[in-house]
C-alpha cells in the first residue's frame, strides 16, 4: 500500500489591489498572493474525509479580509500575517507558506499609476511552531552590459569550439532569493521591510554594473556578495542569471566588418542560453534555499 | 481553379540590438524587426518556382547590414530605409512593409542598462510606388486611475445585472497605432520620429489621467484628441483599451464593509474583460488604419 | 476638433464549458467567446453619454444565458446567434463581431476527457442589415515533413548567403480563417459546420503532407486550394504559415557528418522565423478576409 | 567574506529533432534539453578563473553530437548518456543533472507528423559518483471529469462561504514526477523507459477517469498509487495538480435554473486556483524528489 508523504495544499494566483486615499496622494499596493498549507491531511487523501480541509477558497477571502483589515505594510510583513494566521487558527494546520508577489506601479498624477518596470518582487513566508522563515526576493530584472566582460581561459574538449573574447555583451534577467536570519513576530514587524528590498536591489544592480567580469559566475558572486555585505540581516542569497547571448552578427561574407567597438550589431537570442546559478552565504550561515525554488527543470 | 489574392512574405522576429560607444557613454538601441514582401509571387504559389523569391534569410541579413552600415536613427527611418532597399533593388518586388519593436532601456550606468517599463514601441512603414505610409505606436502600456472615473445611465435588456457606480477604478493597457500624413524619403529624414514618439506617449499619459471619465470610450477619445492635436503630422489614432476589471472584493459576508475609498481592496481579474476599440481622426482625414491592425479577433 | 472613426466595444475572453448528460456518456463543449458591438456610439465617446452602451457584462450574461438555454450546435451557430440577437434586440446597435474559440477535449471514458491536440478551432460571425458574414478557421496546428520538400533556384542580392536543397524539413503552424458565401439565418441552421470543419481541417491535414513542395508558398496554395475544391461553400481561404525552421546541426568542426539521411539531427529554431501569408480565393469570388486578422503585425 | 555554496551551470532550451528514416516510414523524436554541472566551480566564482569551466556552448555541441552519434532510445537513457559524459570526461565535474523534455508528434503519413496533445514528457537525470537518480514526469496534461467528483463536509471558520456540493466538474493539468529505484548504467540500457512511461501515463489517466472523488487530495491519491501499484521500479510520485475550477454560471437573476445536470453551463477560470501537492512513496522508500521540483513557488 502506498504511503503520503510530504504534502500541502492552497489557493495559487489571488490577486488583490488596495487603494490607500487618506487624501489627494492616493497610494496603489497590487499584489499576487499564493497560500499553502500542511498538516493532518492524511485522512483526506486516503479516505476522501475532508474534515481537516479548511477550503482554498477561504484562503482566497483571507487574504481580501486581511488586506482590508490590516492593510500591507510590505510583501514580507502581509506574508507573515496570513501564516501565522492559518496554522494559530485551525487545529489540523501545522504550517503554512505563504508566497506574494508585487507588481510594481510608478506614481503618473495624485491618484494615476503607470507600471513600470518588469520585474516582480517576491516574499515567502513560512511559519511552523512559532517559528518563521522570511524569504525576500525578485525576479524579471533583466540588465545589460555592452562591455567589460570576457571570456577566455576555459575548459576545452573534443566538442568546444567557442571563441575566446575579451569584451563582449553581458546580460541576464535576473531572479534572486534572500533569507533572513530567524525572524519572530515582532523582528518581522519591526523591520523595514520596504527599505532592505531598496537597498538589496540597487546593491545587485550597482554590482552587476560595476563588476569588471570574467564570467557570469563571477559576477553573481559579486552581486549577492555585495547584497550580503550591506544587509547585516540576510544569511544567504540565491541567484539564478541566465545568459542572455548576444553575439555578435556575422557579416565577414558581405565585406563588412562588426567587431566589438562604436557600432556593434549584435544577435539577441532566446534559446539555448546558458544558466548559471548559486547560492552565497553569509560565514558561518546554513544554505536553507532550496535550489529548485530558482531552477525548477 | 482557386486563384492567388493577396499575399506577402517574409521574416519575422530578427532581433537586432546595436551599440554605440563614442566615448565612454555608450547608447543601446533594441529591435525586433519583422519585414513582408509582395510583388510577382504567382509562379511561386502556383507552380514552385522561386526565381522571384528573395529568401527570408536574406531578408534578416539585410537588417543586420543596415543597422551596422547605417545605424538606427529611429524605429520609422529604419524600417523606411528597409522598406525602400526591398523594393528599390529587387525588380519582383512591389511593396515591403517593415514592422519594427523597439524594446526599451534605462540607463544604469555609462555602459549599463536596465530594461524599463513594459511597453514596447512600434513602427511600421509601407513603401510602394514611391511612396511610404508610416504608422508609430506602443503596446503593452498599463496604466490605472483609482478614481474620477464613473459608469451609469447605461443601456439595460432583460440580461442586465451590473451595478451602476460613480467612482471605480480604471485600468487599461494601452495599445495605440497612429499615421502620419503622406511621407516621401525627405520628410522622413528630417522628422524628428523620436520626440514626436515621446510626445505622444506623454499626451496620452496625461490624457488618460488627466480625464475625468463617464466610460472608457470617452477616456480613449480624450487621449486619441490629445495627441492628434499636439502633432500636426498624426491624420489618425487607432487605440484598442482592455478594461482591466478591478472589482470591490465583497466583504459583506464577514461583516466587514468594503466600499470605494480609504483602504478599499479590489480583486484584479484577467478574464472576462471589457476590449474599447476605436479610431480618432484629424478632421478631413482619411481612415486607413486596418480595424484588424490592433484588435485580430 | 477630432473626429470619430470606425468604433466598437465588448467582451473579450469569455469562458464558456456545457455539459450535456443525456445518458451515461457526457458530451463537454469548451469555448472562449468575444463579443464586439459597433453602432451609435458617439455620444459616448464625446461626451461621456452612456445611454447606447450596453455593458460589457450584459454580452457575458448573454453567452452563459444563450449556452444554457439554446445549446451550441457548432461554434458558427453560437456565434450567429448571439450577433443577430445583440443588433435585433438593442436599436442603437447596429453590427456584431462574435468570435468563438473552441477548444478540443478527446473522450476518456463516459464522463472523463483529455485535452487534445494543440490547435484551436474559430469562428467568427459578423451580422449587419440582416446579413451574416462567417468565418470559420483554426489555430495552432503545427505540422512536419521530414522529406518531400526542397528549396532552390531563389533570387539573389549582394546579401544573400543561403545555401540551396534538394531535401529539407518542413514545418510550420498552420493558422487559416476561411470566408463561406453569404448566410441567412436559415442557411445557417442548415448548414453541417462541424462536419465542414472536419473535412476542412482533414484536407489542410492531407495537402500539407501529400504535397512535394518547392517552398512554402506552393505548399500554402495546394493547402488553401484543396479546401476551396472540396467544400463548395468555401469563397475564399487566407493562410498564414510561420516557416518553423529547423536546421542541419553543423557537426563538420567534430569530423561528423550530419546530411539529410538516416539520422539526421537537427536545431529547432523559434526565431528569427519566415512567415508566408496568402488568400487563395474561388474563381469569381471577392477577396473579403482582413489581411491583418491572420497577421497583425 | 561571503561563502560559495550549492552552484550549477549549463545550457538550458537546446531544441534538438532527430529523424530516422531506415525505410520509407520515417521516425520522429523532438527534444528540449537541459544540462547543468557542479564541481569544482569557486575559483570561477570567486577570482575569475575560468579553467574549470567548460563553455555551455560545448554543452550544446555534445547534445547534437550525442543525437547523432548514438541515437534518442529514451529521453531517460539520453539523459543518463549525457550527465555521465560529462561528469567522466571533465575532471573538475562531479555532478551533471541532464533535463529532457519530449515534445509529442502523432503520425499522419509516412514522413508527416502533427503535434499532438499538450503534455511533455520529462526526464531528469542526475549522475555523481558512479550513480544515477531517475526522475520521469509528464507536465500539462490537462483532464476534466463532468461528475463523480463532490465535495463537503469540510472544516470552516469565520471566511468560510464555499457551498458544499456532490456533484461537480473536476478538472486540473497535471504535472507527476516519479523516481525510479537507484539505477546503474546497465539497467539504464536495459530497462524499456517508453514503454514504462506509456503505462504510467495511462495509470494516471485511468485513476484520474475511474476514481469517485470526494477530493482533489483523494484523486490525486489514487493516481500515484495506480502508477507505485504498477510498475515495481517506481520508488515514489509527486504530483501537483491545480484545480481548474468550473463554477456552475448563476442564472437565477435571469429566472433560469442551472443546476448540474444536462446542459448545464460553467464558468472556466484561470485564477485564482486551488493547488494540491502531494508525493506517494512505495512502502519503504525514501523521500527525495524535492517538493519545489514540481511548485516553485
Amino acid at each position: 500500500m502506498p504511503v503520503l508523504g510530504q504534502n500541502q495544499y492552497g489557493k495559487a494566483a489571488t490577486r488583490v489591489v488596495r487603494v490607500a486615499r487618506a487624501g489627494a496622494t492616493h497610494q496603489l499596493t497590487d499584489l499576487t498572493v499564493q497560500v499553502a498549507l500542511s498538516g493532518q491531511l492524511t485522512e483526506a487523501h486516503l479516505v476522501g474525509s475532508n474534515a481537516a480541509v479548511l477550503p482554498t477558497d477561504t484562503m482566497k477571502n483571507t487574504v481580501y479580509v486581511f488586506a482590508r483589515e490590516r492593510g500591507i505594510a510590505s510583501p514580507e510583513a502581509f506574508a507573515a500575517e496570513l501564516a501565522r494566521h492559518f496554522v494559530t487558527s485551525q487545529p489540523t494546520v501545522e504550517r503554512a507558506l505563504v508566497t506574494v508577489e508585487e507588481h510594481r506601479w510608478e506614481r503618473l498624477a495624485d491618484h494615476s499609476f503607470v507600471r513600470s518596470g518588469q520585474e516582480t518582487r517576491t516574499a515567502r513566508v513560512a511559519y511552523r511552531a512559532d517559528r518563521f522563515e522570511v524569504l525576500s526576493g525578485l525576479t524579471g530584472l533583466t540588465v545589460l552590459n555592452t562591455t567589460d566582460s570576457e571570456f577566455h581561459g576555459f575548459a576545452r574538449d573534443a566538442y568546444t569550439t567557442l571563441a575566446e573574447t575579451t569584451d563582449r555583451v553581458l546580460a541576464t534577467e535576473v531572479t534572486a532569493v534572500w533569507r533572513h536570519t530567524a525572524q519572530d513576530a515582532e523582528t518581522i514587524a519591526a523591520a523595514d521591510w520596504n527599505a532592505d528590498y531598496a537597498t538589496a536591489r540597487e546593491r545587485l544592480l550597482a554590482a552587476f554594473s560595476g563588476t569588471y567580469s570574467y564570467s557570469l559566475q563571477q559576477t553573481l558572486f559579486a552581486m549577492a556578495s555585495a547584497v550580503i555585505e550591506t544587509l547585516p540581516g540576510v544569511a544567504e542569497m540565491r541567484l539564478s542569471l541566465p545568459n542572455k547571448h548576444h553575439f555578435l552578427a556575422d557579416l565577414s561574407p558581405f565585406g563588412i566588418a562588426n567587431e566589438t567597438g562604436d557600432g556593434a550589431v549584435y544577435l539577441a537570442t532566446e534559446q539555448p542560453f546558458g544558466l548559471i546559478e548559486a547560492t552565497v552565504l553569509r560565514e558561518g550561515a546554513e544554505q536553507r534555499i532550496p535550489v529548485e525554488l530558482t531552477s525548477p527543470a
